[in-house]
């Protein structure tokens, strides 16, 4: 692994991926006349289909984590080799971050609206931090058991199927959360309510890699 | 096969599924605005993709059935081997309705609703039954023609298809009327149509098998 | 190919698809409130399905045509040998038609609807008969190009395409016609609109095959 | 490359996603009750369909660019060879843009309105020329490093998430631009909005060229 590369790949992706689903979340916003499920339904298929498009094209560069429960988990796996997987990590999750603002703001950009804003939209409740703890189980599920060549198609179909069945819309990613946050639109989610969200995304990530390990190897 | 780790299958891919599709069905619900289209096509979307997901990545360790008409026709055509089939089968059948019920569970506590409910929505009308027999009979033909590697994508596509082109919506799985009797909701289905619903589907599953043997080897 | 068999493969499959088509239109007509843009994008999705899964299945049988003009261009193309080719086009058609008019009569069962009704949609302008010109232009041009084994995804997604870029929601096939005359439903056309509508299609689907001869072999 | 296919393959794959994108956008606005999300979800749904398709189909004859940004960096890549890439890319960029037109007028033409037309729709502010830079900097990436065999997945499934990410829908080709400004309709581009549109998108496409090289090789 070019760690350079990987990073700069890290960080554009995390960025692309954010600018995809504000964006889109914007747009769906103002175009579905009111109609919450129809703005949903769109915001889910450019979500799908920005995932499956930057997970095969990144891929090869960084392993197309911009995730840094996924990032976390990688580095127990091993997947960033043994001495310096802290430090890894650390940088890993520092592009994800900086990529989910860049991406919230170009969001905001294109749109013609304030670059700088925050989001109103509180997300609290114990069924919306049940269901992020859900939404990222199942997420470190499926990372660690797709086959060979079949994460992009099964992520990407994961967090499809994950925008509706989970309560809170499935962030299941705490550089999504940090993103929105800039987005003060239908995709948003209010810094007081930030804080919840990404510890049970953690729970949720270490409760998927358990059952993985339950159910053997793949 | 690897008995407890196909029952743990059966069970965690039974519980998914049906917290997707009663989890979206809430969802889809209380987002569209009283357009059920749109309703049903988030529903629709999220079965699709959750199907594929569980299909491929618990196939390996089960078969993926989750569904007891897929399980006894599997048993009659000797993929549980010839001398403990029926306990298998019997154990199938168990983990998947345990499952459904978590499933169903799952679903309502992630959206902030009593997690003992049961469905006050009748399903009763001979198209509707016909519609289940209709149902079934096509996944049986799908489960039993798919191509090595191609079961994942069919049958969720054959059930995406099935959701519109069923009068019943295509339920065609017994656990899947099980854990929806548990949702007052959209997906749900009152506990007084179930009977007539989990006979037409092995009827169906029946004409399936029927069908597909028809047509020769594939 | 078992003759018997394909035959057998083209009555099911005709049959199925049309279900699907019309089955698909009958729920979405009722769920979907008025919208018919919401309507059109549920029968959409159940038809891209549908077709996918019945070629995909039913392609090693009998080709899975479904379609009289897929058959006479196949028949030309000499698929079906050199001998006994006029013959097997005059089975493979009676099959067809045969098929669609039994999905027909299986949707409207299903429905609750009474089993034997014509529609009363009159599809008939200049610009109807070009864009069913156009879909079975495109339709054959798709089945003479796609690689081995596309041939199932391409056919769906060119017909989920068309059903929204051509005039007439693209039905591209003779058979499709004769069902639907049987469905006085959103996805009906009159009986009185049906002969101009086989006309463009056989005109259309010979274009195709000459636009496909024009840029070579594949 | 057998050059007088190629250029019918770019003429014919240009009309055809053309006729597709703006004959989609007419159904869509027709059918959609005045909600232009579910008008935008059925232009994406058809545009994804299409691009899929002609990519797969034309890929071999032409490399299906149907875009001048495309061929213009496949110029510089050395795709067209050294000798006669200049004439080369001025005969792709001809013939897609005559099979632009071609196809704005065959979808008027289906739909029973006016052939000659002109669009009134103004897409002029900051942010639609940075979201046109983005849209076409995203594509030319996606082009650029899509492993072999994906690039009709890829690049369809790109444009479907950018028409909902960019504030423009995401033209992202001086040929859509072109065959728009001939259909007042949702989909239109008014000839005035027409150049800053088209100069934003070779601007982006210069930037993805510039990102992917410091990626490095794929």
């Amino acid at each position: 692994m070019n760690v350079r590369r990987a990073l700069l790949s890290e960080f554009v992706g995390t960025a692309m991926l954010l600018c995809a689903v504000i964006g889109s979340g914007i747009m769906a916003e103002r175009l579905s006349a009111g109609n919450a499920g129809v703005a949903l339904l769109a915001n889910t298929l450019a979500t799908v289909f920005a995932l499956y498009v930057l997970i095969e094209l990144l891929g090869p560069a960084s392993g197309a984590h911009f995730n840094p429960v996924v990032s976390t988990v990688m580095a127990f796996k091993g997947r960033f080799g043994a001495d310096r997987r802290f430090w890894l990590l650390v940088l890993f999750v520092a592009a994800q971050l900086a990529g989910a603002l860049l991406g919230a703001w170009l969001a905001n950009a294109m749109f013609d609206l304030p670059v700088w804003q925050t989001s109103n939209k509180l997300r609290a409740s114990p069924g919306q931090w049940l269901a992020e703890a859900v939404a990222a189980a199942g997420l470190i599920f499926v990372v660690l058991r797709a086959p060979a060549g079949k994460a992009s198609t099964l992520v990407a179909a994961y967090i499809g199927a994950a925008y509706w069945f989970t309560a809170s819309t499935s962030f299941a990613n705490p550089a999504a959360v940090i993103g929105r946050m800039c987005s003060d639109s239908f995709a948003g989610i209010a810094p007081s309510s930030a804080l919840a969200f990404i510890t049970a995304q953690f729970v949720g990530g270490s409760a998927g890699a358990w059952l993985s390990n339950a159910l053997g190897e793949r």
